[in-house]
């Protein structure tokens, strides 16, 4: 064996596809000749669209937090202790108990509180429930952490509820946890309070936890409210994933938290506490200077600021729907109400010469130089996401291009 | 089994001790009441003190991409190109090779590029050579992937080098690599060229990796230059992991990186970089606009900062070991040349009633107000680790009460 075994070794390939990965593999496949501008409705990142950006006053805060320069050194691993309180404090208005500064570990973005979240339940043998469609990056920590995952169907007919028979179906003694996502991504739905306490309530009964993956939160703007899970934390625990990352446009801060709500205590016991904190010890952890600016930006965000992302998003949604109604081979079985995507049912049937969902999307990106992510990638083969956080101009431009993109490969059968 | 298994598990313990967990447990030890301000000398964190502070150049950088808004958005999650290829042109200066911009991967800080190394290494049944005084990282970490670990010793008589006999006596065909920490922590030891040859040949023959943990690199202020280990990659594949942390003094930006030093390209398999591709993909990430500042703060520090840095480490340093020679019970083996931290040898037989270091760090605080890290937190019990990246006063100040504490519990028949 040479060198560092790994090296040559035959390293287990890691299979799981990832959307940054496909979307990159998109790009390269992008004509360049075409004269067309690029148009990306792939991710989730509405930053390099002018409509979309932060409050001034939070790149402030930091700015602030960096001038002042006591913030140049290490944050203690789980967090400086005043942005533990402050998003406390800030989870605390939404459920009927109040968090304390314990319960929550700050993470470098969403991203790092789902890797928390999957390495801490993990043990030989485990598995989790995983939501199709859902969000890849959950599988792929899954196999680097070694845990097994299943899936449940998310209900398209019944906007994208959790099957919860086939949660049941799957769940055996060593299923730890099932995965929410809601806001969903990648469907755009928004769970009621009656179907969530659903889900607690068969999450009790099969005595799994829930990771409520909030990244997403408060971004609700149809007919159903934002309810966090943690509502439903004293019947069953629930480990709670978000970051500022979407609420306040600023994915690129890598600020982010993993918070116990779970008033029952059972995340409480010294050894999983300490189990926990050591963990965070190996992690890195975002920059102590953002860090610090949390407090002053949960409490000096004007609502206006919210509203407006609310209205555009409405809007931009809105649009998407109504664009999306005019292009025969693509239907959208529920309307978003939240989050910054939605699902779309691809029908090959319109299509001449289009084998898949992947097929669809590489030739759209190099025809059309628009970036759409095939269904495949989050679990939902011959299905396309597309994020309607873009400027409506952008919009306009990227579903006109589809459509003629639709009209090039039309079947003949059809328009005849 | 009760909700989520791992909740009502027996957890198994990590028994590994973290320096900052030893620290925060002496900071609870602490009399409020003796009236003596705290002066810790227990971590490698000078930002604490006012003569160890970052170039104003560097700050300004971060807030001017920040400011730009074009940095707010998602990075790719193995860094943005410019950085890596800035951090890649700044590592090639000092090695008889070019490094690429692929061979560089941004991490949120040196402690997960740690975890990196480790998980990428780590199979089934594999195990790794650790340092003995070392860095407690590298056991959680280990811990935590699953990766067993053996210690071979650094030999105080012979400057801290690596006693290359043992490392040949421990390694067997699972072992996957040597970790080597230059210039040293928790030694404040700088390697010659030539006892980093004998590493990277002794790592050659027995077919493992090399990880050079360089978060102090450049800091060196004694005979021996600070020599990247990366100059040996054609002896043997590097693993450099290196951050901006302690060079710019900037602990707290979270901006370190993993590099494949590695000229013959063992590392460069598809397999494998897609591999650690992925695993970046799960990791989180320093923030985008801190990631978009490093190209300006590399090329446009100025040399006087750094020398300032060097000549304040140089006189802390010289300072401290002056002190402790006034100290019968501690005695320095090596002077250090590097780094920001030294180990004393403890001698129980001058102490009256002083049971081992723990004892003798955690009266300390309590009587002294000062803290300073016992050796079993850094594998070498009976020993101390001393931080000397403190201002003057606070180090003389220490060391003056170190000198009382020891008055206070020196043994009568040594007095006499």
């Amino acid at each position: 064996m040479e060198n560092g075994g790994v090296v040559n070794r035959e390293v287990e390939p890691v299979s799981t596809i990832t959307i940054k990965g496909i979307l990159s593999l998109m790009m390269q496949n992008i004509d360049e000749e075409n004269g067309k501008r690029v148009i990306s409705l792939g991710m989730g990142d509405p930053t390099a669209y002018s409509c979309f950006h932060t409050t001034p006053m939070a790149g402030e805060a930091v700015v602030d937090a960096l001038q002042s320069e006591k913030f140049n050194g290490y944050a203690p691993t789980v967090g400086l202790l005043q942005t533990r309180r402050a998003i406390a404090e800030y989870l605390s208005r939404d459920i009927p108990y109040k968090l304390s500064p314990d319960d929550v570990f700050i993470t470098s973005g969403c991203t790092q509180a789902i890797d928390v979240s999957l390495a801490m339940l993990a043990y030989p043998g485990a598995n989790i429930l995983l939501p199709r469609p859902g969000f890849p990056i959950y599988e792929l920590c899954a196999t680097f952490r070694f845990l097994e995952f299943r899936y449940f169907d998310l209900l398209p007919e019944k906007g994208w509820e959790v099957d919860l028979d086939s949660v049941e179906a799957l769940a055996d003694q060593n299923t730890v946890a099932i995965v929410i996502i809601n806001p969903g991504n990648p469907c755009g739905n928004v769970y009621s309070y009656q179907h969530l306490k659903k889900i607690a309530e068969t999450a009790n009964k099969l005595k799994i936890v829930v990771i409520a993956d909030e990244v997403y939160g408060h971004l609700a703007f149809g007919a159903n409210p934002f309810v966090p899970m943690g509502v439903f934390g004293s019947i069953v625990p629930v480990l709670t994933l978000g970051s500022i990352s979407k609420r306040w446009i600023v994915p690129g801060w890598r600020l982010g938290w993993f918070v116990t709500s779970d008033p029952s205590g059972m995340f409480k016991k010294p050894k999983i506490v300490e189990r926990i904190k050591k963990y965070f010890d190996i992690l890195g952890g975002p920059a102590t200077f953002i860090q610090a600016a949390v407090p002053h930006i949960i409490e000096h965000t004007d609502e206006i600021f919210f509203k407006k992302t609310l209205s555009i998003l409405k809007q931009t949604s809105d649009l998407c729907c109504e664009l999306i109604k005019d292009i025969p081979c693509i239907t959208c079985p529920h309307k978003p109400e939240g989050s910054m995507a939605v699902m779309v049912k691809l029908n090959l049937s319109y299509l001449e010469d289009i084998s898949d969902d992947i097929d669809f999307c590489f030739r759209l990106a190099k025809e059309e130089s628009v970036i759409v992510l095939p269904g495949t990638a989050v679990g939902l083969k011959n299905w396309l996401r597309i994020t309607f956080a873009a400027d409506p101009s952008s919009l306009k431009e990227a579903l006109g291009r589809i459509k003629s993109f639709y009209q090039q490969h039309a079947k003949l059968t059809q328009t005849n």
